[in-house]
């Protein structure tokens, strides 16, 4: 095992190296002008696999394809699903970035890149691991299959279709993803919960072209009023959401989890600061991290209509678009609350403005039993790489594979961040500390072995017994 | 008189010619990058009035330059202060242009270009009937000065200084602006009442960069969603403006008003058409035409904040802009709205938000007496032109230099709109109709005669008397 680790250290250098190559590939999914990098970088990840010591393929999907990369040592030792995701965020507004978004570069101890901390650098981190396994002992200490899509910042739209019609060669006992974060600086966590997701898109048109406002104004429906007004009524000043049983079924937080909340520490100027706010703001009766982790919300991620260059124009506009995102927590479905926005919004929309509800991908929250034994073998590979122990955690944030592979492939999925919540992610100047990458590897590569020692354990007990 | 008719009809493909070159400059006087055809289309309309017969010449503002061009006969004559604008709305959005916006081009009997009806084509009819004066008679009816801005697009911010400035050299008995329309197809119409406007943009901020809607969403004020809440609480189901104080003072109708609106020819039909709507929809109690003439509004122009490319982009936004028109009618001072809008978004920002409040331009609403001997030798001049007298009517848009002839000039002014309100001003495909041209510039011909008989008759009158 010190060889390992050993040989980690040794090649630190040629790691990151490798990793900004990865980096600068533009592989954003949701613009289908990146097309050609989705592509580029889904080689990058074959080849990086193969240099790895697995064996790899491109697997293409109605979308962006899969890489799936794999190395059985022994059907009696325990299997590992990894997963990652090539693909990043559009890196809009470019105006922001201290450095251009797909130029990584290393400043104070970070390295800044679309895609640095989301998820490129954190499942580099996997890939390192094994090759250092491979490389320094010839095997690993487990079955590893490794699976990185191209899919997940637009709602791994295909994925659940190639996962159920490959659900024997994807068999494992276990999915291990690094898509999430620790809790603080220097305090890495394990999440066992993740609030799910409902996204949509709402078009509105009035008349068939933008009317002069004197002439027409008053007596011709305006959509963007009409979609303010819409979107405008979705929560009331409390912070409550106004959608018809929205949160109908919502699980309420336990006494052990609020007291476990409230223990973590957390300062509010701290997260002022980090989000570079006056103020916080949510549903009337909670804490902030309450509101994060255990609350729904509905957030309009984007609007527009009419004129919205230098000056005024005096226009009644002719269309109007909102993008709107739900956060689910456990005991809603998606589906459901997808429908009841719809009928939200269809119910507000005044005569002569045509409504156009685009759906998009969605998952349900997911929770997990934070006292499985993987949860421990986790616990302790991450309080060796780290230097202290995790804490468990919820996050916000949505991975819908870890709904999947509970749902389609029947295994529990160990969340093991090493990012962290203030390395923008999503936001200009996204990046990932360095010792956060290395101390991932490093847990990743001690994590084959406990998760591996695990299986000898139950074995021997089995044989006692 | 005969003379110069017959000159204006030997002359009228000269004239288009000219038009044409005048309609291909890109004078957008919104956007700054269109600066220099601004200085370019100043320096058009100054050699059109030198040509014409004019002395002209260019007057430098703080903003786009005036064109101011005269001709003084004798003291003794009326003088006449002609007003019209070569700026033009932005043409975007381009993609909806049959053909570009800057190429003009006759279909179907009619100009197309941005500024064809509003204001270039109209404006150019009053300086085709004074060179066909000038050249068939030597000599013009009345005395003339013409007034040309640059600013009308954008507020006029720089004129009302300039006629505060040049109150004895713009000295005038009567003002004539053609920059309204026709009623309908062929009815032609003299405007006696104006909306007024009030124009503004408000921008929020919230954190200061775009936050990943998962793991902060539900914490801290989403901008767009407070925007939506601030702009959807500005006007009720019942299309009722909610803004307080916002309907003191607004003046009623008048019986004969209401009974002449609704003689005049109006088919909802046709509106529908006109506007590519499905239905209309305003305040309610009042008819259409008492909507777009007689009810003030609130309308949103443009509004943006967030992802607005393709597909999902799950973020809580870091700004939101909207901007924001309101139509007045008599009774309701400019100023006062103003401050009332702002109040009302302010009361309604949420914790973690700051407002930035834009102020535009803003004029009140115009009203003249419809049985002024102006208004009576108007109306002759257009029905010799068209063939049949026109109807006397409101127009619900704003043309602010009518106020400030009246508060600065102390003169009345008549609104003689040869366009149409189908010549979709403001949006894609702008057009004026080629014989509107032509009819246009015969009424104005035949008008500058009228106006100088009319001084005739008062003389002889007081000789009598």
């Amino acid at each position: 095992m010190q060889s390992v680790i050993d040989h980690l250290q040794q090649n630190e250098d040629s790691a990151l190296e490798e990793l900004f190559e990865f980096l600068s590939i533009q592989s954003v999914s949701a613009d289908s002008a990146f097309q050609p990098e989705m592509q580029r970088c889904a080689e990058f990840v074959q080849q990086a696999m193969q240099r790895a010591g697995l064996s790899a393929e491109i697997i293409p999907t109605p979308g962006h394809p899969v890489v799936l990369g794999q190395r059985i040592e022994d059907p009696e030792l325990p299997t590992v699903l990894i997963y990652g995701h090539y693909d990043v965020q559009p890196p809009d507004p470019l105006e922001l970035w201290t450095s251009p978004p797909f130029e990584p570069v290393i400043r104070d101890g970070r390295i800044f890149a679309r895609g640095a901390t989301d998820d490129k650098g954190q499942l580099f981190t996997h890939l390192k691991s094994i090759q250092a396994w491979i490389e320094t002992e010839g095997r690993l200490p487990v079955n590893v299959k490794f699976l990185v899509e191209g899919e997940e910042e637009v709602g791994s739209d295909n994925l659940d279709n190639y996962l159920e019609s490959n659900r024997e060669a994807l068999a494992a006992d276990v999915g291990v993803i690094s898509d999430t974060s620790q809790y603080g600086d220097g305090i890495p966590a394990i999440t066992y919960g993740l609030r799910g997701i409902i996204a949509a898109e709402v078009r509105l048109t009035g008349p068939s072209k933008d009317l002069h406002s004197g002439v027409y104004g008053g007596s011709i429906s305006n959509p963007v009023n009409a979609l303010a007004a819409m979107c405008g009524a979705l929560i009331d000043s409390e912070g409550r959401i106004q959608i018809p049983g929205f949160y109908d079924g919502v699980s309420e937080l336990s006494e052990r989890e609020q007291s476990e909340f409230a223990r973590l520490p957390f300062s509010e100027d701290d997260f002022l600061s980090e989000t570079g706010s006056t103020a916080t703001f949510g549903e009337t009766g909670f804490s902030t991290l309450q509101r994060r982790w255990a609350r729904p919300t509905c957030d309009i991620n984007g609007i527009v209509g009419g004129y919205t260059g230098e000056g005024p124009k005096t226009i009644v506009p002719s269309k109007a678009m909102a993008k709107i995102t739900c956060r689910l927590v456990p005991g809603q479905d998606p589906e459901q609350i997808l429908n009841a926005l719809q009928q939200f919004l269809q119910a507000r929309v005044p005569p002569g403005i045509q409504m156009e509800f685009l759906r998009f991908h969605g998952c349900p929250a997911f929770g997990l039993d934070p006292d499985s034994p993987w949860m421990g073998a986790a616990g302790e590979a991450m309080q060796d790489a780290f230097g202290q122990p995790p804490v468990f955690i919820r996050e916000g944030g949505s991975i819908p594979v870890v709904s999947s592979f509970q749902q389609i492939l029947g295994i529990d999925t160990l969340l093991l961040g090493w990012g962290r919540n203030t390395d923008n992610l999503h936001s200009p100047d996204e990046h990932f500390h360095v010792c956060d990458f290395h101390n991932g590897t490093r847990a990743s590569a001690l994590l084959w072995q406990k998760l591996a020692d695990l299986r000898k354990q139950a074995s021997a007990r089995t044989a006692e017994g």
